[in-house]
């Protein structure tokens, strides 16, 4: 540590004299570039960035990198997924000159189904293998453009911005960093990864490029922050092989596999390992299917035709020699593994020879789904392979905190801005940051919705504050459970509703007959018919205090509301969500 | 490992021969026992469990041990808390004899002030700490009953039961595992626990009765398994203390500490620790209040009275001579420390010079709520200390592989039953007893419900199912949430609301006017009136099959959920509850 820090002051010395003076030729006082952060900052998911540059306060060009889904949290009841925020993008389209995706993970390229259809032609660009997955996506809809697979080499143009591509390693082939050359200076953006020496597919991280930027001098960088509570260093995907060997030496039945569908690699080498140990391979699940199918037309993954074997044939093998890759290692209820785990799988049955290895760790928020699947297979009597018992069955594809300092004092950037992490990992970055000698103003950690400015010749600044929504995904629709709805339904799913209906005459509003109450989630009526008959009488009074016609109904409502709600809290501890309706009849 | 299981199989075979033959002086074949676990097995919380002695098949005395709470899990939506089903005791009150409780945390005691009253006046027992902390439960509600505090040299006679205490260290002191003499064998009851060689209170767990009854033969044991994924043995709470003193010493704000408020002794090692560092001392929580003030009344706690202050005089203290124990350790909304970091306490406001030490890990389920927790408070600049980036903050109160084999190779019983996990932990145990020469048969690994009857010349077997409800307290209200409104809850929740309501004149039994469509939940109604006007419709087509008089309303609801139901779903990809009322005016 104490030599990376001296290496950090000495570079930092020499960065002060290649910013303060006349390294960059091009760009004047008036250019300007910010970052702003569309799916908010603090988040681990829903991944988009925006490049914006302005010569004299005028946008004249945005690059936009990335553009993922994200996961609802808890109290999002009902949504399916978050999408990025665009509206800030609505009234600047014809500013738009590219997208560039860093790699082919659902957090950086899921939301381009919902996503560009608002945007206009776009062109788009990535590495070969995420923008073959991207392209998955949007065969699926009526989208006719397509993303165009960029080699590690190339270069993009767009507007001002020329972007060139830095391969590092992760849990998928194919993804990158990106350097982003801009008049006010260089960007580095440095979204998930790990330094894994002896990756699965040869292609180690392209360090000499990254040295290189450095050398050259980084105005910021971004970087990926999610490991960064961990100490040392990411271990290398070759440690999971010899688990997952162990556990084929050890099977008489079955071997079930799970990991992310994105992650070939791990596929590759589990049918590697399989194939030696004489069994036959066979995928259940879409996700997987379709990754596998196109990895191999591209050339990502390899393996002899004849051991792979049809679903259906499953049944005239012997169990001993099954290798069964399936889809769920997140304890999703449609997935495979769940419908085997719940006997719920037309061919596939768990036996107590079988054994079940699940070589990824359960994301953020989802690990009671996990633990609930690990004892539905063990119900089977199944063998079970989980992290939590097995060291080395699931590396992260995200970096240690050795990883991101050897990021950081590699490009040495004069500023840098965490990301892709909560809260807690982006100061916990900043005691690395400051470990390496940089100082708290030198570490960006704008606060969600800020808008940060770069210049050549000032410190970055704060300039613009803008509101990101959450577009939530509910079913066929896009945004259209917003907060209102959420908000009804959160309510409901703690206390329950109560519907209480009046018919009044239409012409004469009189109420034509008692006040009919109806419960959901609540109470159960049929054991409570005292509460709602009192419920009732407690109405009416409301209602009675303004003898026939009834003219102004908001009121009422109003009084409903607030009579009943303060008789049903009395009476139950609960605050259900109350409906006061008229009926004109 | 190979020693311990040599050592094993010795005592194995010198076991066969107390059990096979003659050294048992009392009970003839016609003795049985049954253990019925009424928290449902394959359950942490939730402690309850029934021992039943029957003679010639016929109930004669029931010993309860625990009566503790459970947590819902997170499809429960609205309820705070579930409790044991005791249906299956309420024929069976006038043969209880007793309950004995292991210990003061609130799945084993927690479910008292519900279940008691619906008991009788059962006699109730408990180490000391553990009675004072029931016996605060119980205070207040309007039982008049208390539990006796008892010597760990004390024995309870409850009918045919004979109760001694084994002291054994934990994360509360007074922790005892329970010796139970029945004339079909002993038992040894062996709930949460961990092998502390240097607890805090100098209490070390008593080895030698459990060597002891080891020697004399044990029938059957049941034994915590929370921590059988861990290997190697839980560390001594000893070591939390250098890390308290650690952030003593770099902190020059406010020091806030939290943790379980049970656990006095780690509340009085931070207290100690505090004043030493020229702190005063102040307790923000009811809970932590309760508990301290009792555990100090009892001698369980000391310091002088000096140290502390009161909450008010906290503005007249500089920040860096105050000490905060707070409660709110899971980031639980209503507590102080939640308070706190959203600025939402009338006392203590969060600085930047601040130090926060959550010395307790999330419990499985909260893991969202404490890391929003974290971040909450990192938004103040304040540093916060938790498990993920200081080794030694938080040691659990459960044993890890080691802790278990030890108790298991010491008490060496006849057979095993591991509790207090889920499956995946249970399943875990098998593998553990395995290597310390138990066969499959031997670990008892009930399903849910089943019953096990033990004798003293046959094998265990099961001779009942039971079935468990899970008893929700929602508010004021005990078991009053059945599966109906929660499946609705859930429903609504996902999904939304849609309420239907048509009128029909009560005499004639036409419909009056048009239905009308409520909903809540599911789309926003002000941007979706097309959508709405096109259910209208829908639902006046699924009533107009039948003109006139409409005399099966059952029928005619039916139809309206099914039509509306298929059009929602078709349009929105959505499919809420639907509640049709018929409205007599």
């Amino acid at each position: 540590m104490k030599k990376m820090y001296l290496h950090n002051q000495a570079r930092n010395a020499a960065l002060k004299t290649v910013f303060e003076g006349k390294s960059f030729n091009s760009g004047t006082g008036k250019d300007t570039v910010r970052i702003i952060p569309l799916g908010g900052s603090g988040n681990v998911t829903k991944n988009m960035y925006l490049y914006e540059y302005r010569y004299d306060g005028k946008i004249k060009d945005i690059l936009i990198v990335d553009c993922g889904i994200g996961f609802p949290d808890e109290e999002m009841f009902g949504v399916d997924l978050v999408i990025p925020d665009i509206k800030y993008l609505m009234d600047k389209r014809d500013k738009i000159r590219g997208i560039v995706f860093t790699h082919g993970h659902d957090d950086h390229i899921g939301g381009l189904p919902y996503i560009y259809p608002r945007l206009g032609k776009v062109p788009m660009y990535a590495p070969t293998l995420a923008a073959a997955f991207a392209n998955l996506k949007l065969k699926e809809t009526s989208i006719h453009e397509r993303v165009r697979p960029m080699r590690f080499d190339s270069r993009v143009e767009a507007g001002v911005f020329t972007v060139s591509f830095v391969r590092v390693t992760h849990s998928v082939p194919d993804t990158s960093h990106l350097i982003i050359d801009t008049p006010v200076g260089i960007f580095y953006h440095g979204s998930d990864f790990k330094f894994d020496p002896t990756p699965l597919d040869d292609k180690p991280s392209e360090i000499d490029k990254i040295n290189a930027v450095g050398k050259k001098g980084v105005l910021c960088m971004l970087s990926d922050c999610l490991g960064s509570e961990r100490p040392g260093f990411t271990p290398s995907e070759q440690i999971i092989g010899e688990t997952i060997e162990k556990e084929l030496r050890l099977s008489h039945g079955k071997v079930l596999f799970t990991t992310q569908s994105s992650n070939i690699s791990r596929i590759q080498l589990a049918i590697e390992l399989a194939q030696k140990h004489g069994r036959k391979i066979a995928f259940l699940g879409r996700s997987i299917d379709k990754n596998v199918e196109e990895s191999v037309k591209l050339g990502y993954m390899r393996f002899p035709r004849e051991v792979i074997i049809n679903d259906r044939d499953l049944r005239r093998l012997p169990a001993n020699k099954q290798f069964l890759v399936v889809a769920g290692a997140q304890g999703q209820p449609t997935s495979n593994l769940f419908r085997i785990a719940n006997d719920a799988h037309k061919i596939v049955k768990l036996t107590d020879a079988d054994t079940v290895i699940l070589s990824a760790d359960p994301i953020p928020g989802r690990e009671n789904d996990v633990n609930k699947l690990i004892d539905q297979i063990y119900r089977h009597g199944a063998r079970v392979s989980y992290s939590d018992i097995m060291e080395d069955l699931h590396v992260s594809g995200h970096g240690s905190s050795g990883d991101m300092m050897l990021l950081l004092s590699a490009v040495g950037p004069k500023y840098v801005m965490p990301i892709g992490g909560t809260y807690k990992h982006l100061m916990q970055y900043r005691r690395l940051a400051a470990d390496l000698g940089y100082e708290k103003r030198s570490v960006l950690i704008p606060e969600d919705g800020e808008v940060l400015e770069f210049s050549k010749h000032a410190a970055p600044r704060v300039v613009d504050h803008i509101t990101l929504d959450q577009i939530m995904i509910d079913g066929l629709g896009i945004g259209d459970v917003g907060n209102v709805v959420l908000k009804d339904r959160q309510t409901i799913a703690h206390e329950g509703i109560v519907v209480v209906v009046v018919p009044v005459n239409h012409s004469s509003g009189h109420m034509m007959s008692a006040p009919q109450i109806i419960t959901r989630g609540f109470v159960y009526a049929r054991e409570a018919r005292n509460l709602l008959s009192h419920a009732g009488d407690v109405v009416e009074r409301a209602l009675t205090l303004r003898k026939g016609k009834i003219a102004d109904w908001q009121m009422v409502k109003k009084r409903i509301a607030e009579s009943l709600g303060e008789y049903l809290l009395k009476e139950t501890g609960r605050s259900p969500l109350i409906v006061p309706v008229v009926l004109e009849v």
